[in-house]
């Protein structure tokens, strides 16, 4: 048996970005199993994402409140957002810190990447680690982002996730790998 | 300054679903920030998710091995699904854990909710803890599902995500949520 999926036609059906991002772009697939099987699969494609976690010393990052719209509320968050065009996940890294912060990351290591919705896009986001951090300019947000810098120590952030505070993804995966898990060294696959 | 945003206008750009499970539903709303900006946003709809962490003993979780079509990959996973209609997400996790893997659980437990992409959708994914497993049937799956089961130890699936191997999202979360860290008991919000 095959393992994979053949793909009969795909089809676009809505697109939305502002030329450096793909917000998302819709497709209808038609797809034939390896049973045999002839379906319609509906998928997105959207720009690849990057969480930065900064290290303010080896006890305290910096974080991010932020007013989600989907959801209706401010959310704590680690710094993020989409690569750009062609733009190096490491570059997106440094850059995202410093507009939604205001500091420089002297250190800025690669971590992890992963699909954040498996069944739906083949998006991925990218975890960095930003340590050597240094005040470098006033915050950049774009007109629909409301961002407040927050310090929180590793074990605050612990206790908030213990008390089911911390509802974000890609915030819960990053604290994961960065501050309870040590991941081979190497660079983005 | 009025922390919400406005929804000035939504409208619905696209639909797909079975009638059991909302797939995907596109929305385009106008909306205006804090600031007095109207802006375009694009958000959607799709059911709830569930995602089983099951454990076989203390050490040993019962895993899948799925063929993702928007990957092209075969993924290691913890059994998921969506909450269809109306049902109890408690109800969910007890039905999935034995259509994907034929196993059915006397104790299922509520571990954790987030939101798996918070600038597009307020979907939520629910975690639970399952234990006190018995071999039930034969598995139920889906026409376009690939499955087979894993027995992993929780030190392999720390190796593993040492290496960088485990790509799922609510798979890495679920790992730390009943693997690492202990959660206040109560129920689901």
């Amino acid at each position: 048996m095959k393992k994979g999926w053949e793909c009969l036609e795909t089809k676009e059906v809505f697109k939305a970005g502002d030329g450096k991002t793909v917000y998302i772009e819709l497709y209808q697939d038609r797809v034939r199993t390896p049973k045999g099987n002839v379906l319609t699969y509906t998928k997105y494609h959207a720009s690849d994402v990057v969480i930065v976690v900064p290290f303010i010393d080896r006890q305290t990052l910096l974080m991010i409140r932020q007013f989600r719209y989907p959801i209706g509320k401010v959310l704590l968050e680690f710094p993020a957002g989409h690569v750009e065009n062609k733009e190096d996940p490491l570059d997106t890294a440094k850059r995202e810190l410093e507009e939604e912060t205001g500091y420089r990351a002297r250190k800025v290591e690669y971590v992890y990447s992963y699909h954040p919705a498996v069944s739906r896009t083949r998006q991925s986001v990218h975890i960095f680690r930003a340590t050597d951090l240094a005040r470098a300019s006033a915050t950049k947000h774009d007109g629909g982002e409301q961002i407040s810098m927050r310090k929180v120590t590793v074990k605050q952030l612990r206790q908030l996730i213990t008390k089911r505070k911390v509802e974000n993804a890609g915030t819960l995966i990053a604290y994961l790998l960065c501050c309870t898990m040590k991941t081979s060294s190497g660079r983005r696959r």
